[in-house]
């Protein structure tokens, strides 16, 4: 599975890119200085993954591999100098954003599963570092988190995450069939954006 | 130990319940989805535990053990459900609300004990357990968490926590002293409540 | 390296007394009860270095060796006490604070380095060490963390740690050289303090 290995690997990069530009994005509306710019995207990128580690027991990737750390500092900075234009870019930012949520669930899944993590606990984990990087962003400028009050994007991760477990339980985790979950939370992702899906929420009593 | 394994799993499991009530509460307080409410729940029943098991260096039974996770999901789906009647059973959730400290302060310190913690770091991971749920419920929605700002609750957890280590170091840890010493945070947190007991605040200068 | 042990512990824990005194500080500020205010100055003082630990998958030195948790509960406790008089101190606790983020920095960037952690992630590692303690004393009591917004404090902790790992590729690690990283984080963050140097902010769109 060596090509797969590097599949997985281009695409958490991705998601590392991705995430690393929406948490500098933020800490650029923020008016925080260039450091705290590219640190909320550091923290965006790679906090859901050194959680998944730690959990799993595992040296953090973020930590251990350069490639992680270079790809978020290089994706922040970016953001820093070249925000103006980002902002006429936020369609492709949400875009972006969706795939990134879906690599890291089915990659953050598939290594939890792997490390023996019973399929329960695997599904929390990969939907815990899919949508971690947005809680950690959110909370280190000091706002409730998005993924909590909207849209249907929590979800969306839980539900290709299980997609994932099940495959694995039923011995079919092809590389194919691992692109076609993560498909499968980018478009229900997308398509609660686009139709402005959202979850119900209690009524007022 | 059999019967007080079961007796330790039936305690844990019920502080789960509760902490998850607790959360999934002040999530449909603050108006977040069914998510959010879940999510809120979740990390208020498990947080403290996982930090527990990551510190001890155990596998968090949080994502290995999916009666955990099923038990918070349950309890915090029913408080989204059920709310406007919760608020009627505002007494009740302060009792369970204390109980779940008690029990969570207790296990955890056992727990650390056993894993080969020293007593003092052992009575810290036991208070933060037990405290751990409130805490990170309070930060996920943007407040400064009640337990840094009110009442006798982190110190009604220490003190218990406190008993537990000694009790162990004199080799008296039975059922019996075990569940004293839950009784004891149970009572203090309680009595602090009804009395309207608190700490004393810095004079201002 | 006897000697050089003990001069780093003596270090470390003088970092955790200074940090500890900041989040007491903090905490009487905000009108916390004594026990919030103990409890603050405890995250600030621990939080960096459990993080720490957990990533190199180290027993965490504050729950394991008695010394780090009693030197933080005895300085936020006499802060809780001598607040006005530690008001009128205000310089000295910044030099105190520079000293702590250098010793910090400078511990933990060996110490991952030691754990075999590569290069780049013990620099984050150490980093991280260093700006975390006052990270999370500014989340818990509800604030965008100060060391986002201003100065050049990560900054300072940066350069020392790529210092560090730098020495240590070249196998200089002697006991003057690590002081002299750590002076050199001191010397770079008073500069920053009293010339008011600050990293660029984004500018408006």
């Amino acid at each position: 599975m060596d090509s797969s290995a590097a599949a997985l690997l281009a695409g958490d990069l991705t998601g590392v890119a991705v995430f690393a530009a929406s948490g500098g994005a933020l800490g650029v509306a923020k008016r925080l200085d260039w450091f705290g710019v590219v640190f909320v995207g550091f923290a965006a990128a790679l906090g859901g993954g050194i959680l998944r580690d730690l959990v799993i027991d595992k040296p953090p990737v973020a930590f251990y591999d350069w490639r992680y750390g270079t790809t978020a500092l290089v994706a922040s900075a970016l953001v820093f100098w070249w925000h103006a234009r980002l902002e006429r870019m936020r369609r492709m930012m949400l875009l972006l954003d969706a795939a990134g949520l879906a690599l890291f669930t089915v990659t953050a899944t598939i290594k939890a599963l792997e490390a023996g993590v019973p399929p329960m606990g695997a599904c929390l984990i990969g939907m815990i570092t899919g949508i971690g990087g947005g809680l950690v962003r959110d909370l280190l400028v000091g706002e409730i988190p998005v993924v909590l009050q909207r849209d249907i994007y929590a979800l969306a991760a839980l539900i290709g995450a299980v997609v994932v477990a099940i495959l694995t339980r039923l011995e079919a985790v092809t590389l194919l069939n691992m692109i076609g979950a993560g498909v499968l939370i980018f478009v229900v992702r997308l398509t609660a954006l686009y139709r402005r899906w959202s979850a119900p929420r209690a009524k007022p009593m």
